[in-house]
């Protein structure tokens, strides 16, 4: 039953509509790469799109941003360098100024336009960390810039939108990619991508990702956490050079979340860390019965 | 982007609607209790609803059917005596006869017709359960039934539709049913409990039983697993006398299952089951701050 | 097949919905009265909805202007005052100013804050009708305003929104309230109402309306216009003491158009004036049939 | 506002739909040509959809049948044989037997299975007239098999669906089918043409043909009717070799109805005629613009 006027149709497929009231547009506006919207909806407040698709609400942003960023920073014993490849809306530096280890954060953006609108309205989101001193903020093809330069990091995040067909971003998925990332990372270096559905028969673009990162790294953990607003579960993957996140218990985690962690956490902790790695038997199972290899000749597309 | 042309709307919430592309209505009729249909959806198959609610899929009735039934028969030692409240689709038996230790099964459910439309239209969900010779079925009201009998089970599955306003199944989730579901039980006896959604902002069903729980029973082990149909993860706990699952590590489990369990389960093992009881942090603040007590006359609502 | 994101429904009944795509939002408010958007909508352009309901589109707001208001003012011989009850998008009155023998309109609308926003964002509809130098705009209710006036006009123009449960409206659609018009209209006067749906099943408003016109005035001739944007036809009834628009053929029309109407009609000439009075059997059926009398005890509401 | 779970979109275009709320699916099949369904939809009752577009309803079929036969008929003074090109629900062969001048009605639909699924289903619509001893129906293209054939027909009522791309209609919608059918006419001969959406910015099919049937024939006379559940007005063409229809006042209408047709009108009586055929200023100027001749190279598709 219902009686909103006003909906937003997130098409998750052909056959699935999640739809959403709305309740204000706040902001609508076509970037030289996307269109760009800023939505108030009646479940999940405010939330930006991107051509169509949800990149992240107010109700669970800190879901989403929590989990793709803190696990990887504990992964390194000491990050000090962060190198963020996309992440528009500033909440990725946000959660990762919460480890004070960190000297320098280099983020890579695409789109000025995206993170225009976002210092503008998403300002719950970054809480002004554009503005914190240790960020070099760029507007840039990532893959091109990385290919251009040789400096090393502690960690590097990849925040972009979903591979979609004719997008900007599906060359950010590829084997290539992830090798050259392997190269701009130092000894201790972690990654983290995020990494798409992975709600049983939505997850080919996540295993594809896994496979695709086990030809770059030795250790690929993947995880997942539901964030409601895109009425799924979500995937993350670490790859690492020597750690593996995946061997913590969930006091070691919340014991270094104490030493290592300032401000607040509102979904990580200890037993989030053990509930988002130890996936279900089915999507393990996929992922080891994944053989693609994402390559620019053989991308992968989301819907 | 959709060319369906019918569509089913589960209305989450009056701002939250999931459509379903329709292919086909198998079945639609009226019981004494609740509107019935069994209809074909394109993305999760074959699907009963009852008024107007989804309860189980094709596609994913396996998830919450293993969920369901597989911790808790672990749980206790040696289930030999298992009583079923609801569990219309049968696979609530099909899981539990995996157990070869299981004597007999009781299974009350109100609603004949629904019993009736799923065993003609629901032969993968119980593959035949009803008709094995340990399953004792009878319609009836299991509130009423249990008040009027004496016998003690080892395991008690609750697999009753969510109490929605007006319908015929709140008064089963109150803290007079549970204490009597207790004195139901045997000394090692073990309950479980559907409960709900455990998703951010709509979990208040689940934390509400949850702490009803806590009034009838020392131990209460509350834990979730996502059903994509439900477009949700979804809430189960585990209520008993002496045993803890969230005690057991994952080898453990692996090591219960292949002693225990004959069968092939598709989604449940050790590792599942560690990933099902680590609720992440704001979920598990949610059921700390819970106060409600469910009783027949404050009872709780589904929306 | 649709590939749009954004949606308005409108609720035609519990079983109909025409779902208009959005490319944007321009303006939202609440005014003291009621909810007020201005949305662009893909097929009909820009759209003024209030409370939820359409009122006007870009594409189609002239056939309903021009249907409202020129068959009105020709019925009378000489129209040089006139006055608007509602009204607020301004085209009423940029329509009734095509005709050279207005001397004074005054126009009576309940709610500032609507006038304000169509002056704002609906140009193409007021064409600055709310400067001409012989609009005097006053914002009451127009039932108090009448009551405490004696002015008697040449044409009166109910163009107010439909008698909605809890709305503003309601009682302008009453037997005393059209008892009144006729006192306030000199001896050639002519009074229009805009009067609803005349869709087949959906005409109970409109019949009512003119059943109880009819206890008011010698002469009520019925009308209608198909409002694309209303996915219907709509229905509006003359009103008046003398003189009777049924009789005239297309040819004639069309000659007091030339001799009395300047500026372009996109909609109303002859032939459209004899169709739009030539109902169709079933709906003059309905209007025979009709009993109730709408009174302030017992009023009408539209959907 | 709604509380319905079940809804058949009607995509009138890609930014317009129509959700009609869905209380039965009776009857789904495909046959060699297209999908069939017959839905029993909350507002118009049972439905007849062919590949996803509605062809008529319980609700206003009536309308329909009564607009495409009568007038066409009364334009003929003595038909006595007609020929109908699909029209498979039979309700036109129903309305053309109030006709007692009638002693033969050729039926040539493409699709038999049609025919099967509405004499089972839509009994309220045929009425048994395929089994009147003047019926012969044939199941073939109606193209092929008037080619092959010299009889001549007093009128000829073309009821197939609208021309969809990829469907089987288009071709009976070209100016060389048009003159055949004229060289099938008697001297007397009448045609009339069901014609599609005549809602302004949809009208280019009807105006298309209105052209294109201008090339075969010395009188064209267009016309149009609401039909509630294609939420529009929908066209229909009477083409003649002798006789006008729109000379004919109301009453003219009526006599003939009184002397010529026997079984009750809902609809169609001379009030109605004369409202069908006085067309509104701007479809008339649609029509006038109007250069398009269809063609089997250039033809002509509905949305």
């Amino acid at each position: 039953m219902t009686t909103n006027s006003y909906w937003f149709n997130d098409y998750l497929t052909p056959d699935l509509t999640l739809q959403h009231s709305v309740k204000n547009v706040l902001y609508t506006g076509q970037s030289k790469y996307q269109k760009i919207e800023i939505v108030q909806t009646g479940t999940f407040g405010v939330m930006l799109v991107l051509d169509g698709k949800p990149q992240s609400s107010e109700f669970d942003e800190h879901i989403y941003h929590e989990a793709l960023v803190h696990a990887a920073m504990l992964t390194h014993p000491n990050p000090q360098s962060v190198y963020v490849a996309g992440g528009g809306e500033g909440a990725t530096l946000r959660e990762l100024y919460k480890h004070p280890s960190v000297k320098i954060a280099v983020m890579v953006d695409l789109d000025d336009q995206v993170v225009k609108v976002c210092k503008k309205w998403l300002t719950k989101w970054h809480m002004g960390a554009f503005d914190d001193k240790r960020t070099i903020l760029q507007f840039k093809d990532a893959k091109a810039q990385l290919e251009n330069e040789t400096t090393k990091y502690d960690v590097i995040i990849s925040d972009i939108p979903d591979p979609l067909e004719g997008g900007p971003a599906y060359l950010l998925f590829t084997r290539n990619f992830y090798k050259m990332l392997s190269q701009r990372l130092t000894p201790d270096g972690v990654l983290v991508v995020q990494a798409g559905f992975t709600t049983p028969g939505m997850s080919q673009v996540f295993t594809a990702i896994h496979n695709t990162l086990e030809g770059a790294f030795p250790i690929v953990a993947p995880y997942q956490a539901l964030i409601p607003s895109f009425s799924s579960t979500w995937g993350f993957i670490i790859a690492s050079k020597k750690y593996d996140p995946r061997k913590w218990s969930s006091a070691h985690v919340d014991g270094m979340i104490r030493q290592r962690v300032k401000g607040p956490l509102r979904f990580y902790d200890g037993v989030t860390h053990t509930g988002m790695f130890s996936l279900p038997k089915g999507l393990r199972e996929s992922i080891d019965k994944e053989t693609m290899i994402i390559t620019e000749k053989k991308p992968v597309f989301a819907y």
